[in-house]
C-alpha cells in the first residue's frame, strides 16, 4: 500500500473531501503526468501566481529559473509557497446548468523551498527537468556548462504537506432532472502532441527522433 | 488598434520583457481560449493557489464557487488576489539542455474581486460560465433556480491591472551549437476533445449534440 501523507490545517479539504487523496502514489502520478505548476508566493503582502516547469526527484519537487528572476530570488529566501498542478480530463455536462462540472486531477503542495547549491545536484536537477518533459532527450543534447549552471537557480520543495483532489466520471444531477430530454455526459479532454516542427535553422538531413515523433504523456 | 493596459509595478515584466503584452485584445484572446485559472490569495500570511473555472464579461473576469467555499468567502472580503491563466502550446527542444523551453501564452491579473449580489447579474454570469466552456449548451439545459443561485457565490475582478506573456517559435541556441548534429524544433501541444461519453443514466435514444461531437477550442 502506498504511504499516506499526514493532513495538516493547510491541506485539509474543506469542500467535497471525498474527492481528496493524501496518498503519495496518487500525488506522484499527477505530478509526473503534468508539465506546468503554478507557484504562489507573497511579496509585500501581494500574492503572485507564476506558471513554471518542474520536475520531481523522489519526495522533492524541483523548480528552476534564471538566477536573475525575482520569483526565484524571493523563493530562495525560504518564504512560504504554495505549488499547484492541475490536469484537466473532461467537461462534465449535466442536465442542469448548476451541476455542470469538470473532471480534473490536481495537487497542492505547501512548504518552503530550499536552494540547491551543490553543483552535481544542480546538474542532476537539470537532467530531471529535461527527462520530465521529454524522456530520452538528455543523452543526445549538449549538457549544461558551468556558466549555465551558475546562471540557473534550482529550488527544491519537499512534498510533505500535500494533497490531491480528483473528480472523475458522470455528472450528478438532481433526481427529478434525470427525466429531462437533455443529453448528458462527459467530453474527454487530453493534451495531444502534433507533428514535430523542424527549427528553421536545422541543417538538411537531421530527422526528428522517435521520442519526438511519438510524443505522448501516457 | 487595441487598447493598451497601463503597466504598474506589479505587472511590469522584469524577465524577458519582449515576451510581454499589455494589449487588451491579446489578453482577452488568451482568457477566451483557456478554461482554468489559478487563483492566488493570502490567508493568515499563507499563499494559496486554487484552480477554478472562469468566464469573461467584457472587462471583468468572473469566478464562481459554492457559497460554502473558503476561497470564495475569503475573496469576497476584497483582499488582493492574483489570477493566472496559462496555455501550453509546445515543447521547445534546443540543441543545448540550457535552452530547452516551452511555447506558452499566459495572463496574470491583479486586483480585488467584488461580490456579484444582483440576482439577474448572477444569472447572466452563470450563463457566461457555461457558454465559455461549451457554446450553445445554455439554451438546452435546465436554468438555475433561485435556491441554486443563492448557493452560488459569483465574484468579478476588473481586468485593469493585467499583462500577457507569450513565447512562440523556434529554440534559440548559442551560435556555436547550431553546428551540432542534434535535431531541434518544436513539438506542438494542444488540448483535444475525445468522443463524448454518455452518462450511464442517459435514456436510450438521446444522442450527443453537435457542439459536443465537434468540440474544439479553436
Amino acid at each position: 500500500m502506498s504511504e499516506k501523507i499526514e493532513q495538516t490545517n493547510r491541506t485539509k479539504l474543506r469542500r467535497i473531501p471525498k474527492r481528496g487523496s493524501f496518498d503519495r502514489e496518487n500525488i506522484y502520478k499527477i505530478l509526473d503526468e503534468a508539465f506546468i505548476c503554478h507557484v504562489g508566493f507573497i511579496v509585500e503582502n501581494q500574492p503572485f501566481v507564476i506558471p513554471t516547469a518542474y520536475a520531481r526527484s523522489d519526495e522533492n519537487l524541483l523548480i528552476h529559473g534564471s538566477a536573475a528572476s525575482r520569483m526565484m530570488r524571493e523563493m530562495s529566501k525560504g518564504i512560504d509557497i504554495c505549488v499547484t498542478v492541475t490536469l484537466l480530463d473532461g467537461l462534465v455536462l449535466a442536465r442542469s446548468a448548476f451541476h455542470h462540472s469538470m473532471n480534473y486531477r490536481s495537487v497542492v503542495i505547501f512548504g518552503t523551498a530550499k536552494l540547491v547549491k551543490n553543483e552535481a545536484e544542480k546538474h542532476e536537477a537539470l537532467r530531471l527537468f529535461t527527462e520530465h518533459i521529454i524522456p530520452n532527450r538528455w543523452e543526445e543534447i549538449r549538457a549544461p556548462n558551468s556558466k549555465e549552471l551558475k546562471g540557473t537557480t534550482v529550488l527544491k520543495l519537499e512534498i510533505n504537506e500535500a494533497s490531491a483532489k480528483i473528480r472523475t466520471g458522470d455528472p450528478i444531477d438532481d433526481d427529478e432532472d434525470y427525466e429531462l430530454n437533455i443529453w448528458a455526459g462527459v467530453i474527454p479532454l487530453k493534451i495531444e502532441a502534433g507533428k514535430p516542427i523542424d527549427d528553421k535553422k536545422l541543417p538538411k538531413g537531421i530527422k526528428p527522433p522517435n521520442y519526438a515523433l511519438n510524443y505522448s504523456r501516457d
